[in-house]
């Protein structure tokens, strides 16, 4: 009987695992491994280990950052005002097309550094501050310099439709062209899937169609950013083509929730986003449950509304802002993260044949994950059987 | 002319520290402290350098956590049905007494390193978990042990009246003669104030001005625990006694303001519970402004309400919970932080002839310490002019 359909957490008590090139080759209670013999045995004095932790939602790669921004609105500043004064995501846009293809990979490393040492062995990264498809490459090979310069899984994602850029403003359609038709077909041999922000202030569900059928073409997945702000049925759009995921979702209601569990889609809950821009109206966990639709959890990390460095500061606000439990909010940085990656064959639980990615804990029960506020990062990090 | 005064953040740009036997023997701009000789000169590449972060507001000793509790209020169980089961605070009360002085400290320890890491180099912390003066007496005696044996300054407080134990349910007079006669001759060495918790589910004003008569009488500062959750014009009380902060205030007025004002106490705000709490009414802070109350910004590290780990956390739940600007929220855990503790003629800024603590950190301008949600620490973190 597998393990992790019995305890909560799937947790195995007095647990062992045996690694071997890279990966997970046995797992169970010690006594039932107490037969093999291995080159190496490490004792981790009862500490607890959880599979690598997944951020599976983040646009990492930007230029310059929004602080004075954020100091700005609290002197009294609007959005308004800072938008007037080119602020906004148009800073950050202006920021990304000024830096080189190093300096935009420099400039991430450090925040990268941050969510590693909280955890994380497995991060998407989105393109979107590019908005030309020149700069969209540039970040999507950034997001791939980092995952060979750092011992991290990165998968990369060609946010296509995040925003418009002001040179389009009065040409929608120009520039929905240009992403199906030129950022698209740039980003194959790059991204995994292609995103979009199906919102009042960012894109049409009919542009995201148009948008979803190139990829399509292309042999790409989807996923969405939808129902956030408001609910234009972006999950259900996104179902119809088969996404991985749709982002956000407060807004989502049952019949949007019944399409994603129809299509299999992972709900990934970004709180945040939540915190950061002090909404009120939580995502529909009790629906999400109802339907049984994977709940994911990931940072969103991104300069605008949602500038979080700690994956485990997400596991406490899933609870804490979406009333998650414990063993919810852990599945969603692991399991259910790697699902929303397409990766769960590969990564997101400790069970034999999947890659070694392990994180060691000083904690004395799984739920101290997500109970403590600003939990530093693990003891040990493992990618691939190696320490890191 | 004081910089201090000029600038936004007191900020001195291209600046220059000389420091001596552990303390700041110069401050200025570069080209101003250019004739001195040092024995050494280091240059932080154009890094930040701060006052170290000063945490007046912590529970940081206590046996157990309350992980399993956060569990089960997670999946469904309230707080009554906790607190029939032995849980709450009767469960920290119970781990505390029944461990020994070594192991209440090294329980206590990984905490303080997270915080420490996070930038503090200075920190109050709290007795509350024994509720019998031998117990009491053990948690300041861990305090004093934690800060004799890790590089962090330590301030030590008596919480004489934090919670009515079970067995004092009948006779609360008792325990507050308990508190008043017992607790406090036997804190005077060891405690730098006395606390207490002024509430509908804490003590009344009158039983809080008896412990303050007592904490008087013995040459103790007092400060308070104050219109968290109702005005009991604790505020006002403490003024009374010339207290050094009332903390929480989310339900003060303006009379209590005043009074604060009058008094010259800091209000110490503690964003880490209103989040963990979700609570909805914030501190005045405009009221706060308004009379001049310096306001200071702290973890209320505590395994029930505040299980807090992360100072700049706290800075950026400061602005983001509670509003405030982000030069006031620096201003919480420095200089204001230093002046709730009685400590502002010896840290709390970058000024000749305090001690030599100082955070440098990986940031282009100060608001980002308040900016990312979950900063990790600074780069290099100096206690007494020597790096740790
Ligand atoms: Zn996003
Ligand atoms: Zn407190």
């Amino acid at each position: 009987m597998d393990p992790s359909i019995r305890a909560p957490f799937g947790a195995i008590e007095d647990g062992a695992i045996g690694i071997q090139d890279g990966r997970i080759l046995r797992v169970g209670r010690r006594v039932e491994l107490a037969g093999y013999r291995a080159k190496r045995v490490e004792s981790l004095d009862g500490a607890w280990v959880t599979p690598g932790l997944i951020d599976c939602h983040t646009h990492l790669v930007f230029g310059g950052n929004r602080a004075a921004e954020f100091e700005q609105r609290l002197q009294g500043a609007t959005y308004e005002d800072i938008a007037r004064a080119g602020g906004g995501i148009a800073a950050s846009v202006a920021a990304t097309r000024a830096a080189s293809l190093a300096e935009l990979t420099a400039k991430a490393r450090p925040r990268l550094r941050a969510l590693m040492a909280g955890g994380v062995t497995t991060i998407e990264i989105k393109s979107g501050y590019g908005l030309d498809p020149a700069a969209e490459i540039k970040i999507l090979k950034a997001a791939r310099a980092l995952g060979e310069s750092e011992p991290v899984r990165v998968v990369p994602t060609l946010l296509a439709l995040h925003a418009l850029p002001v040179e389009f403003r009065e040409r929608r359609e120009d520039f929905v062209r240009l992403a199906t038709e030129e950022m698209i077909p740039a980003a194959a041999g790059l991204a995994q899937a292609v995103d979009a922000f199906c919102e009042g202030i960012g894109f049409t569900p009919k542009e995201v169609r148009s948008l979803f059928e190139a990829a399509r073409a292309h042999g790409l997945r989807v996923k969405i950013h939808a129902e956030q702000l408001s609910n234009l049925y972006g999950a259900a759009l996104a179902a119809e083509f088969g996404a991985l995921s749709a982002d956000h979702l407060e807004f989502v209601d049952e019949a949007g929730v019944k399409a994603m569990a129809k299509a299999d889609m992972v709900a990934v809950l970004l709180p945040g986003a939540f915190y950061a821009l002090q909404e009120r109206k939580k995502p529909p966990v009790a629906l999400l449950r109802k339907h049984r639709v994977r709940m994911a959890v990931a940072t969103d990390c991104n300069p605008g509304t949602s500038p979080v460095l700690s994956p485990t500061l997400m596991l406490n606000m899933a609870c804490t802002l979406f009333d998650l439990a414990p063993e919810e909010a852990l599945a969603g940085m692991t399991v259910n993260a790697a699902k929303a990656l397409a990766l769960d064959h590969e990564i997101g639980t400790v069970t034999a044949g999947k890659a070694a990615d392990l994180c060691i804990w000083p904690v004395s029960r799984p739920a101290e994950l997500c109970y403590w506020i600003g939990l530093p990062g693990p003891d040990r990090r493992i990618v691939g059987g190696t320490d890191h």
